[in-house]
């Protein structure tokens, strides 16, 4: 539609997850003419993330050092770790300050219809991690869906060898919302979970 | 939230127009962890777009070269030219296949409200191309909101100096809506231009 550059930029950017046709062109445009946009810093940090960022070599979360902000962290409890699938999964229980141990992030979940099995996440650099047996619980904190709750069960089943204790994370009621609008899978998790008041 | 260079990317991000926190970390998380993402070339795209792009000398419309696409196409009408507000509208019209003229990209609308006033625009150079007297009707095609309006209205008014048609792109129902979903300015503007069958 447009001449050369400008819809190679806007075909880059409906590339990006969550942008369709209509946004790439307004986020074209408002580069193109929004004088204090500083498409260098933006050029220089999309080219410099890559080479920066790599993965902690203890729990497998995101850092540009060789281990990340947490695993340095001696005021952590090393004695829990909480397993997640992705460092995204990191930041929202931090945002809790509710856990104070360590993570192990595994780098996805069980999914045979996309073809990831066990090989193909940390779960041998887990097992390596809790042989020492300095820990005293390991938490599993996969995604509350369908592959989530796979990589949990086949978690706690490998677990079960090492006996440590295992949790995972409650299912029931989100905080604020009503229990009308609640699918049923959510509704009866909430159900079996209940506890004395 | 995170480490350094990952949030100075999510934060770059969520400075483009539409694009809130979270879909600024969806972005940079996969722009991070897809490896066909080509980051270079958006980076190279976004250094060499402004450096490359420029305004037709002759309608403002945007460019690679000295004058845009259409205004160098013999096969256009110059007797007929359309007044739009920004390029985008440019390319909206031209989707239509209807118009066989050409443009004149204004650069904006009227607003005191922002400070726009009729000097902020590229009305002058308007003037001079409509003063070889070659033209034979301007087509007001401004957005029909507030500053749209204003902005037609005070062309309408400089344009009846040099006596040329002027005609302004027709208001009424969205082809396509609902009668009952329209609001009550486009449902009485759809009133007032009624058309005999």
């Amino acid at each position: 539609m447009y001449d050369g550059i400008i819809q190679d930029l806007i075909d880059e950017f409906g590339r990006l997850p969550g942008i369709g046709p209509k946004s790439a062109q307004r986020i074209a445009f408002h580069i193109l003419q929004t004088q204090n946009f500083d498409v260098t810093r933006l050029a220089e940090l999309l080219t410099d993330v890559r080479e920066r960022v790599r993965f902690c070599e203890v729990c497998g979360n995101i850092t540009e050092q060789e281990r990340c902000a947490i695993c340095r962290d001696p005021r952590r409890d090393d004695t829990l770790i909480c397993v997640v699938e992705e460092p995204k999964d990191v930041v929202a229980i931090e945002r809790t300050r509710q856990f104070r141990g360590l993570y192990h992030v595994l780098g996805g979940a069980i999914s045979p219809i996309d073809g990831i099995g066990p090989d193909d996440l940390s779960i041998p650099q887990l097992m390596q991690r809790l042989a020492s047996g300095e820990v005293q619980e390991v938490i599993l904190a996969t995604d509350p869906n369908l592959e989530g709750e796979a990589t949990a069960a086949y978690l706690s089943r490998l677990l079960t060898s090492i006996e440590v204790p295992v949790s995972r994370l409650a299912s029931g009621l989100p905080v604020g919302g009503d229990l009308e609008f609640a699918d049923e899978v959510t509704l009866g998790r909430a159900f079996e979970g209940r506890r004395q008041v």
